[in-house]
């Protein structure tokens, strides 16, 4: 295991990249991205004439030096002046253009002007823009669209550029189906499918180069063998091998880059990415890639996509950074280099980070990232409320223009986000999920804009109002409802043991999945248990929290409980059962301070507009009937 | 004329682009860069089933509860517990995997633990990355190679995106040559080669959008009218036409819009930029772009660009920005918003801004640009020493690590920052040509790394010592010399006039040109002269000055002059005769505090290296045996 800088140094050295790559030469209006071999002189000057830069005459200033308006000067057509329009040639022996708005006709043959010209007045002159036989581009440029214009102005039609790495990207692993072969069927149990091909075909494409996708190979040590060596022998530069996510396939990798050529480095004190493998097979680098998506996209990043650059003789690209608080401590493992992927926002002045989850085969925990906190290995995590750097994978005018709303997850939110982008592509909402009384807590921290709530209050049977009081007596707030939406119990489809109500969770054979102390769920279902005098120390299971309605409906499909409660949307992801019990209201909590903003403006249009309204009727389980109404605002 | 953001608001609210594109499925594996039409939601969750993340065995947690080091449990193989691999789906009525690291063999059947299990150890859920019917991503989403990852692991195989915008790029004027049919001869007189389609073409590519260039047509009404009117019945979403650069073909432009549809803004109050036109017909965008290049790129970047983004749904790119400083003061006009086109190079610890030549036929000036500099149409120019805002063209990281080089232009500083960048792909050389004694003004300013001067002392002899003693007293320097040149009277081809030396300046059938007062080449004619003691009077053209060798050469090409003194690469440039008089000594003058900095290390150790010589050697007209050796150091 080595730490991923000397690894990268380690591999990227050996890796000798220089003089891989071969040229050729083509036309320059196709070589947009590409990368020049030798430096690239002009064939022809720009403009390759003295043109006329104005309509008007062309004269020689010393003709008309001393002439004023006591003095005007008259000029033959033909002789000592010639019409010319912009981008005509300037006819010989002239070196400057009079503006026509100056010039006043005397007759057929003769014009009159009043004032003198200076040499190479509005003339553009012989290379003015580009000098035949200079230096246009150095070597190791690569070509924009700006760049095709100066070489074709500069007769430089042909331009010679080094060839698109091809890489070769070799999925492997037993358990993995091709989506194609799946066709409409949904996966047998244990068969995954393979998306690691795709993602960094993506990437290395966005790198410059050209990807090369072969079939899946099984977990047959032959079988690997075989296709590396294929690979290798073939005129590709770069071959990476994607591990299965099972751990017995990564073995393999390391075995077969072994005995074809070297391994430099095997394993990498990085996470996610820590089983990547780098090795060199015939002077070409092969890649061991992960199998876990967020792993093989890091793998990517630090160990091929610079050598992509490198053989190309470019930079590598160097994402931004931007300081940014963390309300939460995260913690780290000492000796491990550490990518967390977190959400931005912008709350008052200062950018706020809030991880997402750590699980490298969790694919959302990049696609909804907004950027990337690197805590080093030497450090055991990141101290609550410590101003660390982020790089960036948005841009700050988005990380601005977002709604920060953490609290009680909803399934409406996805649709409020949904309606805020098709309503205006410079506003967006993201949303984390902690609960209804985190919300809050995020709120008091001045973390987030909005808080998601729902938390009822046993005694008026009122929602959240009193919970505010309590936990937020110095904000002040808007309370705005959301949806009403039903709560229910979450049954294995069809319903097999007959559950009707909370009256049923008592009985001998039914085993319950519970929420966590604290969330909105709980809080229900406990003042439901109250108001029918059911003792909880009855209910089978009472005591087993899970702390999303998604892993009650999880635990109820696995079999390993009878019912949860949890909101009908959750029911429906699994295609479970579900039996309505109570309606509840989710609200959202808005300090005053950022009522006005333009953005929380926009949210609360899109909340009381008819497309969102009837979005959200047709999931199914809610009710707009108090949608966007002020519940509670305080004093 | 309108200002530009009213005419951009006009614009762009008036070219109603909602719906206007149609949609189309695709395979996902394809839809990298394409925006979705719809909200994506997963048709399976991922995992799909609970599965290991670790290699082990497979229990239920509640069976080993209460097991401790001092407690072991035995578990039964096939009942108890079951061997599992990372990526395994769990075997019914287990809800948590042990590492085979803690597990020991008993027997056959029998396995030992010494620890309890927590529910969901080392399992990942299902559903835990992506739950089935969840929302993946919003409508006019723009797809990133990580998303096709979610997709496919959400079981979203096809995705329905918008069509590409079809961007027509009609390129009008009756001088302009399509490089193809140019072939390997000479531009005649007055053609000049059509580039802007190919910049446009290239920047809506980069835009997501799919360019359709056509066949240049000529400075006819009809031709033009047809052409336009044909682009508009077809499928086409937007069309650019692009006059030449001679001012009739705008106006042909302006009057087909008005005929076909109706013209929105005629002029836009920027810089450069200024003639374009924005249009509908039937309810198509319609742009009239400017035909000077740079004109055509800020027209496109202005208009364009946002008008695509907007038919996507996607946000507009927006460049970083930087605070940069301004050494020398930037005229503008009262009521004209400028794009300056600066080159930036981070000097100490500020950026230095040196604005490039403001032509806005000048392609160079963009292409060798790192930032844009707008001045405001309310502001007459920028004060010298203001700290203003330029947003970026290049990484920040680039501008860092740029050695800044100001002074006499030398072709040789091109080898220079070839051979840099061949060296090593972090550095770069930026070099801005204004005289060798503006070279050691910048040096006191604190605005270069490095001067390049061949300032000739008449009394003693010696190059740029004495001045640098005059101008720099309280500048600590080194001075390197980068090369040995020759300096000679530059001839038209075949010196019809057989000029062989300085003598010949004085003869009555020969004009001269001369170089401005100040620039080293003009100290070097003078003090020739007084060698040779010939009266300046007595040479015709004396008085007339040039600022650069190009220009002289320039002024010989026109048969305005009979000669002027330069350097050799001018007259091989412009296909001239040279007549070698002098050799000069050319001096890099740098600080000694930048001298150890890494970049300017680099750039000695290029300069001293075999490769970068011998090429100086091949250009001609050099030599090399003092490159690279100190030549004086002050106290």
């Amino acid at each position: 295991m080595k730490p991923l800088e000397e690894a990268r140094r380690t591999f990227l050295d050996r890796a000798s990249t220089k003089g891989l790559l071969r040229h050729e030469i083509i036309p320059s209006v196709e070589a947009v991205g590409r990368v020049t071999v030798t430096p690239v002189t002009a064939r022809f000057s720009s403009p390759p004439f003295h043109v006329a830069a104005m309509d008007g005459i062309a004269v020689r200033a010393e003709t008309t030096f001393g002439t004023t308006v006591d003095r005007p000067k008259r000029l033959k057509i033909g002789q000592d002046a010639f019409y010319v329009n912009t981008g005509h040639v300037l006819p010989p022996d002239t070196d400057a253009v009079i503006m026509i708005e100056y010039v006043t006709d005397i007759d057929e043959e003769t014009v009159e002007i009043e004032s003198a010209a200076f040499p190479w007045q509005h003339v553009r002159k012989v290379g003015e823009d580009i000098v035949a036989t200079e230096l246009l581009f150095a070597q190791n440029h690569q070509i924009t669209p700006y760049c095709v214009g100066a070489l074709l102005g500069g007769g430089v039609f042909e331009v010679e550029v080094k060839e698109k790495p091809r890489v070769v990207i070799i999925p492997t692993g037993s358990e993995l189906i091709c989506y194609q072969d799946l066709g409409p069927n949904r996966l047998a149990p244990g068969q995954v499918i393979e998306s690691n091909s795709a993602i960094l075909g993506g990437l290395v494409t966005a790198c410059g180069a050209e990807q090369i996708q072969l079939p899946i190979v099984p977990d047959h040590y032959e079988a690997i063998h075989d296709a590396v060596k294929d690979a290798v022998a073939k005129k590709n530069h770069i071959i990476l091998i994607i591990a299965g996510s099972s751990a017995g396939s990564e073995d393999y990798s390391a075995k077969v880059i072994g005995e074809l050529g070297e391994v430099l480095v095997h394993g990498v004190t990085m996470m996610p990415g820590k089983p990547t493998i780098l090795g060199i097979i015939e002077r070409k680098p092969v890649i061991g890639i992960p199998g876990y998506s967020v792993s093989a996209i890091m793998a990517f990043e630090q160990f091929v996509q610079p050598l992509i650059c490198r053989m190309l003789g470019i930079r590598e690209p160097v994402r931004d950074t931007i300081p940014v608080r963390l309300p939460k401590k995260i913690p780290s493992k000492l000796g491990l280099e550490e990518f967390v992927r977190v959400k931005l926002g912008k709350v008052g002045d200062t950018i706020v980070a809030t991880p997402l989850p750590r699980g490298a085969g969790s694919i959302t925990t990049i696609t909804e990232a907004d950027g990337i906190i690197r805590i080093p290995s030497h450090v055991e995590g990141i101290k609550e409320e410590e101003t660390v750097t982020a790089e960036l994978l948005k841009t700050p005018e988005e990380i601005s223009n977002t709604i920060v709303v953490v609290g009680s997850h909803d399934n409406t939110l996805d649709v409020l986000a949904d309606e805020i982008k098709a309503k205006n592509d410079q506003f967006r909402l993201s949303s984390s999920h902690v609960g209804s009384l985190g919300g809050l807590m995020a709120l008091k921290k001045g973390i987030c804009h909005v808080a998601g709530s729902h938390l009822l209050d046993a005694k008026t049977g009122s929602y959240n109002i009193s919970y505010i009081k309590r936990y937020l007596p110095d904000l002040s707030v808007k309370v705005i409802n959301l949806v009403v939406r039903q709560q229910g119990l979450i049954v294995p489809r069809d319903n097999p043991k007959k559950i009707k109500g909370i009256e049923d969770l008592t009985r001998g054979d039914i085993t319950f999945i519970n929420r966590q102390a604290g969330s909105g769920t709980r809080v229900l279902l406990d003042y439901r248990l109250d108001r029918l005098e059911i003792d909880p120390e009855r209910i089978k299971g009472y005591n087993t929290e899970e702390f999303t309605h998604m892993s009650i409906a999880a635990y109820v499909l696995s079999g390993r409980s009878d019912c949860g409660l949890g909101i009908y949307a959750a029911a429906r992801a699994l295609d479970l059962g579900f039996i309505p019990i109570v309606t509840e209201q989710y609200d959202l909590v808005i300090p005053k301070r950022f009522f006005d903003d333009e953005k929380i403006q926009l949210m609360l249009e899109v909340i009381r507009s008819d497309a969102f309204q009837r979005r959200v009727e047709k999931l199914g389980g809610y009710d707009t009937g108090l949608t966007g109404s002020l519940v509670y605002e305080s004093p």
